[in-house]
């Protein structure tokens, strides 16, 4: 860590997609993006300590009073890693509580390595200043990522996708030393359960590799229950320590989201067009899947969807969560056999996954791990995915916006994009700033595995996919080039978006799922 | 392997049981026994190869024709370790069809590590003759350990508690090249159910290890479903190729066994012996748990105990199966809220765990590893167990008779040893041959957690528990001195058992739970 000041001077490549990357990040030597399944991997996974259950209570109970008394017990000293995950979102009190407690604690930079964080832990920043905190490798949602954009982080930012971070975790790219898990429900021996206590946040998929390859695990909850917990989404046989707090989290801020259908007429006309276009395709047919997120397009198409499956009387196999009460409705209205959720993101969901054996917890490591014997992802029919935006060649971006802000995470968005069929469904502008652009600002997603974009404005189908423009040729959808769209975009904002005020500084790396580094995110000029 | 002849010179080394055991075996440096929690191991775990997602096809689907070209796909070759479960108990046929498959490619020299060997396998004794198998390290139960103890097997035995088992994987002491998963439901990705089917097992915990951490994974099934097979006891993600056949088991011998309770009058009043020794020694309390085999005294135990919970108004809080219809009858009546299962041994058990969500899969993991951070076999209060010998120091016996001949495993019979109160529940005398006796033919555990032995004719209680003898001093069981017992049955059988007449040749070691050799298996001379 302390090499850190000498890594700005480092070498940039060129990589396979025509971005210029740093060959070391965080004193770690990096691989550039190759092209989609050309960099293989080596070697043998990461594997933590073997212990001796003589060194653990005999009953079972490994509770200790505090946090700091935890840590202190995992031997946490300076640079090292401290992990947490972010099931609970918005309303997570533990992270912040665990990174105060090795600040209490005296202990110095430590790489903080959330899957995701969050505004309201905008506290960390505070932990950087005073060195606490080194720097933040994970998804940085709003002031985080602003910071990290302003150059202000020590260390480089690492943005990793869901399935990405599983693989630098099991690959031994990132070790984590600690890992502090948020428990809404837990026994004294540590296993741990996500859909049931007054925290309740439904899966605890995220934190799963943590707790298999950390050095030292603390559960910390605010729900204890007498052995055992089940479902024990989190094994006891891979924690440490166990913590009993008041809270680990505002109830209100766990399960809200951007879960509500949009009102927006462009919008709801997109959801529309999506759902009329699996259907056309030929997606939309009994055995299918289909994976959406929950943002408010997502709902839209969702809800619409459902519509057209009951028409046609037509029954998934499975549809993958993120899970909402619109993905909780098929299962329960006999829709689909299988809700397989890696996040639950509203209190229908929570309950569903809580008492309902079709409503399957998953991992990173089922559902998205490149750097395994294959993973769900690929086996989903049609995914449909937002964007922050999109260009003439079916590149995506998620992380940045036109101005070179980073301002949100990669979430299994990445993996997502193996997909039978990609399909981004975006405004074609937001707040009078083209989405589709010459250019995208960040790579997140290669075009070529980007097959479709739709947006209020029409439909763009990659060339690369001769089938699904054939497929639909006659379905009365309004296919255009992506070239159309963008142009009457630009006619409609008054021109391309201004370019952001780039240095020449690397702050962040954007990763690819197989642990190559895609694209570079550059430190804003402090005048823009 | 080709070392192997000359192992049988190697030096014996008298370990803190007072035992001697050879300091290797199989090519494989051995720590002799240190004493109850005495070693500990160092270093970190084993590590499985990092994969590629690029490498497998994008549609899941890992089926290839059979099994001969699937251990092709795996490389196997003279030399390696391939690997199998007994959830299918007496009744599998995956087993013997995988290493049939291997005779069939003309490899040789394999190592075969199955978690238990049964006799309807009696062929791999042809396989070991024709030098497809060079060795077997697992549970013989029957004609292969009578085999072993005949001295025929080249390589040495060696045999592994549950727990020990996925220890000496997990450590790296066994690698296991190929394993082969019998499964009772699976899809073409590889996810595996053993609770449906026609050749539902129930749990498949003794496959997990096996499917973590071995170099490749066949899944070979008679019930393909299609993806997602739910749940999935064993991940598709740790496959690579999927085998169907027309019927993995005889279906009416996986799920019988010892599951009747005994009629033998002597054998019932032990069982009722041990339930009244638990209510009076205070373990029998609300939310307590216990554990107990699936053997003729165990279910009449088991039987007894139910109706004293029922008198005094108790409930457990969990019960340990190996489950039968007597334990779901528990979960049922409310005389428990969970049992945890680590295998499955009838139709009621095998229906009861696919339904019920408060009968839980357990693992050797979860249950047993001595090598990890505690596990659930500690915080069990009371486990009712059988054995071939217990000796007055209440040394147990679960591998050999008193002639010396290897005839059982130890299934998860050592790591149970942990639990508050350890009960050895046996009849006094077998076959006019005594069960208590001066020193057991072979330590299988210190008698230093072996807490009571209830016989027929008294029980006797380890002077170490001077808290159970105070506990128990008015209850009117017939408490006796253990030399007081076996001084009856040497008078009731004439005398003490005939010793073993061994040879001074090691084939085979006993490992506790920790890894290290309590004890050596010898051959038995012919003459006998």
């Amino acid at each position: 860590m302390p090499t850190q000041e000498i890594e700005y001077k480092l070498r940039l490549e060129e990589n396979a997609a025509g971005r210029l990357v740093p060959t070391i990040a965080n004193g770690r030597v990096q691989v550039p993006y190759m092209g989609v399944g050309q960099y293989k991997p080596a070697g043998r996974k990461a594997a933590p300590p073997i212990r001796s259950a003589a060194d653990y209570p005999q009953n079972g109970d490994k509770r200790v009073p505090d946090l700091e008394t935890a840590l202190r017990c995992c031997g946490l000293r300076d640079g090292m890693v401290i992990s947490s995950h972010h099931h609970l979102r918005d309303g997570d009190r533990v992270a912040l509580m665990a990174l105060q407690a090795a600040a209490q604690l005296g202990v110095k930079e430590l790489m903080w390595f959330p899957s995701a964080s969050f505004p309201s832990q905008v506290g960390a920043i505070q932990l950087m200043e005073n060195s606490t905190i080194h720097h933040i490798e994970g998804s940085m949602n709003g002031p985080l990522g602003d910071y990290c954009t302003q150059g202000k982080m020590r260390g480089m930012g690492v943005l990793r996708s869901h399935g990405g971070r599983w693989q630098a975790v099991q690959d031994g790219e990132v070790h984590i030393d600690v890992a502090v898990i948020a428990a809404p429900t837990a026994d004294a021996f540590g296993n741990t359960d996500g859909s049931h206590g007054k925290s309740a946040c439904g899966s605890l998929g995220f934190a799963l590799a943590d707790s298999i390859y950390a050095d030292h695990v603390i559960v910390v909850t605010d729900n204890l229950v007498p052995f055992p917990c089940v479902p024990w989404q989190i094994q006891g046989n891979n924690v440490d320590y166990v913590v009993q707090v008041d809270s680990i989290g505002d109830s209100s801020k766990i399960v809200s989201g951007t879960t509500q259908i949009t009102r927006s007429p462009d919008r709801l006309l997109i959801g529309e067009y999506v759902a009329r276009f699996i259907r056309a395709a030929g997606i939309m047919r009994t055995g299918f899947s289909f994976q959406a997120g929950s943002g408010g397009i997502a709902l839209a198409f969702v809800d619409h969807l459902k519509r057209l499956m009951k028409q046609d009387g037509v029954k998934a196999r499975f549809v993958r969560g993120g899970s909402t009460k619109y993905l909780v409705e098929f299962l329960e209205e006999g829709l689909t056999d299988y809700i397989l959720d890696g996040q639950t993101f509203d209190l229908d969901a929570v309950k569903s996954i809580a008492s309902d054996a079709r409503h399957v917890v998953t991992s990173p490591f089922t559902s998205y791990n490149y750097h395994g014997k294959g993973n769900f992802a690929s086996m989903v029919d049609v995914v449909v995915l937002g964007a922050t935006e999109v260009d003439v060649n079916f590149n995506g971006n998620v992380v940045t916006h036109s101005d070179g802000r980073l301002l949100h995470g990669i979430g299994g968005w990445q993996n997502c994009l193996a997909a039978g069929c990609t399909i981004l469904a975006v405004p074609s502008f937001r707040d009078r700033i083209p989405v589709v652009v010459d250019q995208v600002t960040t790579l997140a997603g290669p075009g070529e595995l980007i097959d479709v974009v739709v947006t209020e404005r029409g439909i763009a189908i990659n060339p690369r996919r001769q089938d699904l423009i054939g497929a639909i040729k006659d379905s009365g959808l309004p296919v255009r080039p992506i070239q159309d769209i963008k142009a009457e975009v630009e006619r409609i904002c008054g021109g391309k978006p201004t370019a952001p005020r780039r240095c020449d500084h690397a702050v962040a790396i954007v990763k690819w799922v197989d642990g190559t580094v895609l694209d570079t995110i550059w430190k804003i000029s402090s005048s823009t």
